[in-house]
């Protein structure tokens, strides 16, 4: 801070402000164009004009396509990863069946459809491949350790690490199953019953 | 068969032998196309081309894009259908491990990567939607009949519809953990444990 006048900070903060609020609005906006038009459909452009931005800014924020939808799906994961450790401040203290069912959630909505999307552009496109790749187990990793600390899962027991990544791959299908259709009711029944034998599995 | 001569006949079935090779030649390529082109890429042509096969002659077979790609994915299920009740003649007398297994191998291979390929694309398309919805309809009630009977479960007890459901979504999500990377090692790690959650939760 060394030199510059209280005048310039005061114009700095919110020309940072506004630098911010403009790459959260275009990272929303990726996700939403990426769960409603797929990869084919959702381009820099696309995105820009839909956040209300103009072309040149969305590419001073994100030069390629791959950053915008990389950054915005990471985003948007990290945005419902700390919206669900908020749910549940007490951890399975609420009970596991509520947990269980928030996991699953985080499956079923825009976010969801908009990384479903990404993988599977990613599968036959070189260059998004590696991106994608390294985001998903990141954003897995992340998505693991918030089940274990929600759950109140030992996983120093044998089992445990494996049992709680059935449930997320459980989550995970669950969320494939509600692509086409509104697979609400038979989502309820199942997670309820999982939830059960979850709770005999962990103990 | 009035009227028809024995020269006749003879003529004929090879023919329609021929023409029913024809058709199990296209249906084998387009699964294979659209597992490693994705929808974008597969076309009829691209198909009939593959297979060996005149353009005219695929029309002929399936007049429209739509027809040959479902057709196909029904087809090559049907066809893993029947194998996997063949891997186990006497059910879960084998072990219902081995079961849990193979009907996860069922996600894994070429077939779940065209049938996710087609489901996706049909979220976006509205002329895909309706016939993908109703395919993933017939065919995962096929599966689920063929799980009941294999992991020899009660269906009459209260929650066993619900845990063998869940299973299936699990092997779902396990297929859709496998498109980018090579899962083998932890899925296997996981089959194991839920295979034997599973046999507590069925008794």
């Amino acid at each position: 801070m060394g030199g510059v006048s209280t005048a310039d900070r005061a114009e700095r903060v919110p020309k940072q402000d506004r630098s911010r609020a403009t790459r959260q609005r275009l990272l929303e906006a990726a996700v939403s164009c990426l769960a409603e038009h797929g990869w084919a459909g959702s381009t820099v452009s696309v995105v820009a004009e839909r956040a209300g931005v103009s072309r040149g800014a969305a590419q001073h924020h994100f030069p390629t396509r791959e950053d915008l939808f990389t950054a915005a799906v990471e985003y948007v994961a990290e945005e419902r990863s700390t919206a669900l450790r908020a749910l549940f401040p007490q951890g399975a203290a609420g009970g596991r069946r509520a947990v269980v069912a928030a996991l699953v959630d985080l499956y079923t909505g825009p976010l969801f459809r908009a990384a479903l999307h990404l993988w599977v552009a990613a599968s036959n496109e070189d260059q998004l491949r590696p991106r994608v790749t390294e985001l998903e187990s990141r954003v897995g990793r992340e998505t693991h350790r918030i089940a274990v600390d929600l759950l109140a899962a030992d996983e120093t027991l044998p089992g445990v690490r494996e049992t709680v990544q059935g449930l997320l791959d459980m989550a995970r299908g669950l969320g494939l199953a509600n692509l086409l259709t509104d697979d609400a009711a038979r989502r309820e029944r199942v997670v309820a019953q999982w939830a059960w034998v979850l709770e005999e599995a962990l103990g």
